[in-house]
């Protein structure tokens, strides 16, 4: 009996604990309007046993698209900086670029006609600056410049440049059973290095745009040598095909904020049951940037978030976090 | 002091049964020769904390090979057959296949000449069968024909058809801390639907051979449209490519049973610290199959395990398991 009355003590006092977490808020950096609402709902109803709703944890598909949705990508695509900083450095081995765009214009720091030649133009210099060597050559690499290279505005490593509401959200989101997946139109061994450590996102659930490696011997060891030649570009229609490839199931939930993530929302969406699609809206130039060109805002050959998507948003019932009225903090490094 | 004595008893019960789960036999299928032995030890001296050669959680990555390696792969790989009836089903509409191979083959029959072709021909039967559908359409198809089907010779369902000392291996390797991958050269769209349920693996788990797909809208809705034409041959060199796009991880543990899987298992074993690479050896005509040509066994065009690969294992320490004297038991439908 003694024994009876001591395991309900115990019992208690975990079910006590368990509530008192439970009643946290799990989103404190995210102000409580309607998009903290639409989130919370939507978990509470995707996740609670016998709810109509209700998704078995194997079908919570989270996918998160990464520049602009998780960190920072203005002034530019951060992995386009680091592509920068790698056509100097190998810009005496090709005296031709000098006349060559886009490296003529990398090499002259002529940025506006750089963002000129589009995401395409980006990934083909990323290809051609980012091959010639091995896969864990390109870790190195990679792994040296984001430990060292920090943001022109915000003088922080890159990876402090991150949304905190964004990090709360994710690991919500994989507290309540979901798999949380990056889909991104940047370089997917370029983020693989560090997205365990900044978002606990590990290498097999990062899906992004890459460049064509082939198994060779090296030396007598074994290598992914990665040649200079582009193998996907997992941006617009291109994400749900990478989801395909990647993950093979259908996400519940998508969050993007540019034109680039709207087939991957329009995807995600368009599923039976409950579904969720979110997008950041930039609006904040005090404590990050503004550009849309929807809203008014300033246009953006990055992170272009035109009229047109925020009409698509409306119809399809997607939810538009605006960065300056939906977060009550941006960066940890904020006050 | 009563509660502390209590406690103290609960912790012992605790510990007691504890350490009974851990002296089970993890691998009770297995006789106990050289390759348990080096299995167990492997896991141990990989697992053990301070050991020499631990390896963090977030790096044990385990590949394997499916057809042959985890499942019976003869008369023919089970997505073959499942393609021959697919063929049958629409030769209907295509009169030009009873002239043109491989489709003539198997309109007539001819599975020799069939599997003359080899596996990039089945690749090419596969890719033009599978087409013209959506992703959740072909789901439906696998789904259908995989639960239904049954194996020639064992009558039993093709998902019953799988070895039981590889189930509990990858049990075993899953509790002690590792993720498990199939990276195989089947169809990766024909896995996903029953990998979860057979081997507990999920879809973004399984590596495997594509066909190219496309975003379209489709009657209103958005889905992926599976196009006539090969994406990746996940294959012999093909292998550790699609480890790389998939993982972004080089695995320490690789298993697999055919020349298909050399240049996976080099390069798992090819980088630092404790590896292990695995072959399985068909050598058991009376419980399932044997074939070689190594060993004298008869020849197989499907999962041929030649004598250079035989000399390869021995020259870079794989383990080469045995079924007939390695397996005590290789169906649940044995006896």
């Amino acid at each position: 009996m003694n024994t009876i009355l001591y395991t309900g003590s115990l019992l208690s006092i975990f079910l006590a604990s368990h509530f008192t977490i439970q009643a946290q808020d799990p989103l404190p950096s995210w102000n409580d309007g309607p998009a903290k609402q639409a989130i919370l709902k939507f978990v509470e109803t995707t996740t609670t046993q016998g709810s109509p709703d209700f998704v078995p944890p194997e079908d919570r598909i989270a996918t998160f698209d990464n520049d602009g949705t998780l960190w920072v990508e203005q002034p530019l695509y951060t992995q386009l900086t680091f592509a920068l900083d790698r056509v100097k450095a190998l810009a005496p081995e090709h005296p031709e670029w000098k006349e060559e765009q886009p490296y003529k214009a990398i090499i002259d720091g002529d940025l506006k006609e750089l963002i000129a030649g589009g995401k395409h133009a980006l990934a083909a210099i990323i290809a051609t600056t980012h091959a010639g060597m091995t896969s864990s050559d390109f870790e190195k690499i990679t792994t040296d410049w984001i430990t060292t290279a920090k943001h022109p505005r915000f003088h922080q490593l890159y990876t402090d440049c991150v949304y905190v509401p964004q990090l709360e959200l994710l690991t919500y989101l994989r507290e309540k059973g979901f798999k949380t997946f990056i889909v991104s139109g940047g370089g997917i061994e370029f983020m693989r290095p560090w997205t365990q450590r900044v978002y606990g996102i590990a290498p097999p659930q990062v899906v992004g745009s890459s460049i064509v490696t082939e198994f060779q011997m090296k030396d007598g060891m074994p290598v992914l040598m990665r040649l200079p030649k582009l193998n996907f570009v997992d941006d617009k229609a291109g994400k749900p095909v990478g989801i395909g490839q990647h993950i093979g199931q259908r996400p519940i939930l998508a969050f993007g904020n540019s034109s680039g993530d709207k087939e991957m929302l329009q995807y995600a969406t368009g599923g039976d049951g409950a579904r969720l699609g979110l997008l950041v809206y930039h609006n904040d130039p005090e404590r990050e940037y503004a550009y849309g060109p929807a809203g008014g805002l300033p246009d953006s050959k990055i992170g272009t978030f035109p009229q047109d998507l925020m009409d698509e948003a409306k119809q399809n019932g997607w939810i538009v976090v605006g960065m300056k009225n939906d977060w009550k903090r941006i960066f940890s490094f904020d006050e």
